[in-house]
């Protein structure tokens, strides 16, 4: 149920927790406005009306579900945000910078929470499958995790339930990363995002002259 | 995905509103219990913790989700109940009856809100292949709407979403249910649920008895 796009351009931003994913998703989208083009830029869980309400929900992380209710979960946001949002902006033609997508569900709960249990990807994928949207472009953020920890620590202020886990859980949430961008190398760059934020900046942009027609 | 049962038997009652399901799943789970066998009954969407707040969600009815992403929430909800409450008590040996199931979701959103579009049904019946359990014996009680309405009267009380909807939608829903039993003859018995009580639960025993293995 893959539909290709005839317009627009959906780009997504992919890493762990301290990548710099919301610093260099705005740098974008001034970028990229700068060039003419109309900017939507948005970011998951959430996105939508409704899907912000079950953002509220999966992100209190003491909700109960199953492992693979809450992959359903997040699918059912995930598909109002694009049916309400991410859609609609494609077809106007426009460039949507999404900050998470479907790769943090592989990364989170598949190799995350799931220790990369097979079912559960293969549940995943069909999930994907089934919901029929894809990147044209995915740029995975990584940093070495001491220096992720560093920003972390930096930023402060509220921690969601991801960022109570421990630190075995987000080593195998940036080795799941790196699996998922190892199976799709035509669709997802990795970009080194230990630098600083202009030059990190370039590298994304760089990688978007080279990956997607003007 | 769908696992044969090696033990325990898993019953749904569908209908529309109405129809005397939650009486006749409470006399039967009754007439079971004393033919000596455990019965755990449940009804949808909830039936886990998790599935609860879900039902929250989905029948205040303004949650604002496009049709999609509210069909993936029920399974969402019905993966968790499967998961936490249904599988665990057919492991057990139990029978399990529920109030509601599957066809409600073809019934409701594929033909009472989506007016029976196909691609819509096809959605839907790829996520009841994903989650994977097929109910041992589906009772459909069915009333004429007339008789329904009247009953739905003399309950009074809150009126959920479904409930506010207009005639033409619970028609819709009644045509959908004898649909989904022309299609499914094996696992669905039609029951005439407009006569009085004690002889619908009458009906159900014998279909149970014709049907199902001691």
């Amino acid at each position: 149920m893959t539909e290709p796009l005839t317009r627009g351009l959906f780009i997504t931003l992919e890493g762990g927790e301290g990548a710099g994913k919301s610093t260099q998703a705005r740098l974008l989208d001034d970028a990229l406005a700068r060039r003419g083009r109309k900017v939507l830029r948005t970011r998951e869980p959430g996105g939508a009306p409704g899907a912000e309400q079950l953002r509220e929900f999966l992100l209190k992380g003491d909700h109960g579900l199953s492992l693979r209710a809450e992959v359903l979960l997040h699918f059912a946001a995930r598909l109002d945000h694009i049916e309400r949002t991410i859609r609609p902006a494609l077809d106007a033609g426009q460039v949507v910078i999404c900050d998470r997508f479907f790769d943090s569900t592989l990364a989170y709960q598949g190799y995350g929470l799931a220790h990369g249990d097979p079912a559960l990807l293969e549940f995943i994928a069909r999930l994907i499958d089934l919901t029929g949207l894809m990147p044209n472009l995915t740029l995975l953020l990584a940093v070495p995790r001491t220096l992720a920890r560093t920003r972390m620590q930096q930023r402060g202020g509220g921690s969601d339930r991801y960022e109570r886990l421990d630190e075995a859980f987000h080593l195998r949430v940036a080795d799941g990363f790196r699996r998922i961008a190892d199976q799709a190398p035509g669709r997802i760059a990795t970009i080194d995002a230990g630098g600083d934020v202009e030059q990190v900046q370039q590298a994304l942009l760089t990688e978007i002259d080279r990956r997607l027609p003007a």
